[in-house]
């Protein structure tokens, strides 16, 4: 059952808790329960844990909606949504659809939160299909953001400017850029070069208000990317940002092994390492307040499976920032029906 | 006209020159000659260019093999191919079809090249598409390579399966590799997970034997590969290809910058700095010889477009090498048609 009535105004929402599914993630209940209550005391943010009470343990102060499911991190998302009606993901979402919270958050099954979101609060009109906008860092910059992140495995050229069309809307929400770039990733600049499925969606984005097309974009332009927003299909955009995580990872494990062989190194990784890690910072999933599902009728914040308390508070900065800041209401006015050839 | 007759034997290849396109990529004639007259000079492997002679100018004693034309790097391929029959990528693929050359390497237009190889050099028997393997460095190993890293956009589940028979066949040649590993890139680890397409070919891995089918690999495990072989199609391998190289390169630079920032880190550089040298050198373009592609009735090296004289000397070794070791005859033997659902 998706919304019913009217969304809150962005007053309504600023007063709303930030519902945050307290079993979702590796490091749960623990890491999740403990960032809820650091962004509470620091911000004045209002959160609301949800969550079996035996499972949750001590909240930490925190008001708990009771719910007696969770669905795990590797069982089937749309299964799972089916059949546990009373878990966290699904009762959390349901916190946003009635009114009762701003927006949700949770670290768990990412295909379970996404159906949660999409069943209960419902799609905003006109929109085709969901996607994941994740950030891009940019040093000195405001992040870029890669949509879609990993929502949809198959998709139409109509659902890519559509993608175009909420990404544009969402780094105008988040970051107040007030006239947004995209760009279409591919295998070469030229319209001519990619799949059918871009080829077209290239040739429907040059004609597109709202935002300033710059083209295509290649692997090597996501870091950083001259585009405020890149747009791809949900498969696609999935390995590119896995590639990207795993290739920094990798780089940083092997420079931080070279920097214990010997005295000398670890002499001179003392005097780097308060330059190097500032840098590095900005590459970690904690810091960057975790991806965004677009297309929602209400906020929901999915952050990366392996977040601590940090990616906790950022996350829910991020979730209360952007549902009174209106970003449903904004994503609702960016979506336009798109005719394919 | 693809090749006329018998392919010459491992022992006569080793007797033939590398035909190299000395007007190809960036650097073009003047670091492709400096490169090839050191790979003769350190190693004895004999080259012939191939180039107009007025555009090639001094060609450092090696002997070259006139022609009138040269295809641009951004020409469009099909077309330059076919308008442009008296090329150095044509008559490069020519000298490799009537056995005058054991491989040709180019740094020029990728797609002029292949399309240069598979019109001239032909396919091999029961190949559907020619794709390109492009290796994946491993610290400490022989390097993982990635197939189809971006001959073809679009691709069949078929294509798929003989991209991962091609790939083995290449790591044995190439590595020695014994029994080699092959890897599936998908958005999961489940069958289940990915495009119809992933999940069409993954069902027909499972029933290879030639090699020893791993199941789905992720973003974030090109870097390093568990897998001696990843399989994909040439849209997601060069998307995915290309933001590895960018994001290593973007943190290269990004360090470099911190360790000019003043005298303390300038002195903590000087001594990380030659350890770190080896790490980057291993992620250098320079370094690995450049992608192969496979499936063609001859070997063509081709080398990064920004190609300087190290990388020509190790694309004419790593050409020389896999010709003598009897890579085509390998890939055909490898090469079995698959019967799709």
């Amino acid at each position: 059952m998706s919304r019913r009535g009217e969304r809150p105004s962005t007053e309504t929402l600023a007063t709303l808790p930030v519902a945050v599914d307290a079993m979702g993630g590796d490091k749960a209940p623990g890491d999740i329960v403990a960032g809820c209550r650091r962004v509470v005391d620091e911000t004045g943010i209002a959160v609301v844990l949800v969550g079996p009470p035996d499972q949750v343990g001590d909240t930490a102060g925190l008001p708990l909606v009771e719910c007696t499911e969770v669905i795990a991190m590797d069982e089937d998302p749309a299964g799972g949504v089916r059949r546990k009606k009373d878990s966290s993901l699904v009762r959390a979402a349901e916190l946003v659809r009635d009114g009762q919270a701003c927006a949700m958050v949770s670290a768990g099954n990412t295909g379970a939160t996404m159906a949660s979101a999409l069943l209960r609060m419902g799609r905003l009109p006109g929109v085709v299909r969901p996607c994941i906008a994740t950030p891009l860092p940019r040093l000195g910059r405001t992040p870029a953001v890669l949509v879609d992140a990993g929502a949809n495995a198959e998709c139409t050229p109509a659902m890519l400017v559509q993608f175009a069309q909420m990404g544009a809307a969402y780094v105008t929400a988040r970051f107040g850029t007030a006239h947004p770039t995209v760009g279409l990733l591919s295998i070469g600049e030229e319209p001519t070069k990619g799949t059918p499925l871009v080829k077209e969606t290239h040739h429907l984005l040059v004609d597109e208000a709202g935002f300033e097309f710059v083209g295509n974009l290649e692997g090597r332009d996501l870091l950083p990317s001259p585009a405020d927003v890149i747009v791809t299909d949900g498969f696609t955009g999935n390995v590119a940002l896995k590639a990207l995580e795993g290739s920094l990872r990798f780089l940083f494990d092997a420079m931080l092994g070279v920097f214990g062989t010997d005295e000398a190194t670890k002499a001179a990784a003392d005097v780097l390492l308060p330059h190097l890690l500032p840098l590095a910072a900005q590459f970690e999933p904690e810091n960057t307040g975790g991806a965004m599902l677009l297309g929602t009728d209400g906020v929901c914040v999915i952050s990366h499976g392996s977040s601590g308390a940090t990616a906790m508070v950022n996350a829910v900065k991020v979730a209360h920032e952007c549902a009174t800041r209106g970003l449903a209401d904004a994503v609702a006015l960016a979506v336009r029906p798109v005719q394919e050839a």
